[in-house]
């Protein structure tokens, strides 16, 4: 039996985030149908196009190790789906919808940064140069992401929130 | 029936951090043991004491708050730990485990991030000084720890993860 090493490692953890962006990817529109605020609703607008590049990034570092683009289910971003739309339900017609949708995609957030954040180290381990720049390119947008959401929070989002309905 | 403001999203947002942590508290120990490098072992020990501490400072902003410290099931830390347990499992015994023990570690910290980032804006618009004050420091210490486990991935398990076996 072939020993798992780094390149089986960063092939499978490819696959799981390639699962895992293609779920943010339909479950971004009903956030954003969801939204209260006009600027949350177009910062999720936005953020799926950026997701269908972050795909097409991906298929692009399948292509440079010669693997078929496909993925495999990430218990993870489950996880991290199913309780934003138990948000989307608890909190529907509340003030703190939106400030609830925020805490649910900026934990999407951080879970991309930490995959994107660890595969583009270990391309660079096994000298895939090409395969780097592109996850690091990603791994910049979902920073900026994270903290435009920050910044939504902080400038209305929470202080709606706090209304008496 | 009353609606749901930014109170009761704080308050259900603790108690699925409360449940994460503990969670996270039994595993720590799981993943010492599997780790190959000493330096990652007691990388894992040590967060196991500050995890420990993160559990009580939760606790003392239950008490803040007047309600009871208990948890509640997060499908995100289910779902990210069941990764780690995966890894642990597909990888034993290979030159890649280390690595894929902080990248489990990695996806960890940065849930933990999002949701102390989100619960320290949360208690500082609700007037509760003295309960961001307590988020916050966990929030600081879960990005050292972030960070150092980047350092160790860098410094030594992704080149280990590169030999054959």
């Amino acid at each position: 039996m072939k020993a798992k090493t780094l390149e089986t490692l960063f092939h499978e953890t490819l696959k799981d985030i390639y699962y895992a962006e293609r779920k943010v990817l339909r479950a971004l529109p009903k956030m954003a149908r969801g939204a209260q605020s006009a600027e949350l609703k177009s910062a999720f607008e936005q953020h799926k196009d950026e997701t269908q590049g972050h795909v097409e990034r991906l298929q692009q570092v399948f292509d440079l190790i010669g693997k078929p683009a496909r993925g495999k289910t990430c218990p993870a971003i489950d996880g991290i789906l199913e309780e934003g739309e138990e948000a989307l339900e608890d909190f529907a017609d509340s003030p703190a919808l939106d400030a609830s949708l925020v805490a649910a995609a900026q934990a999407v957030e951080h879970y991309e940064i930490a995959r994107y954040g660890t595969l583009c180290r270990w391309a660079k381990t096994l000298g895939l140069t090409e395969a780097a720049k592109l996850l690091d390119a990603t791994l910049q947008e979902e920073g900026a992401t994270d903290k435009a959401l920050t910044k939504i929070a902080e400038g209305s989002v929470n202080k709606a929130a706090l209304m008496a309905a």
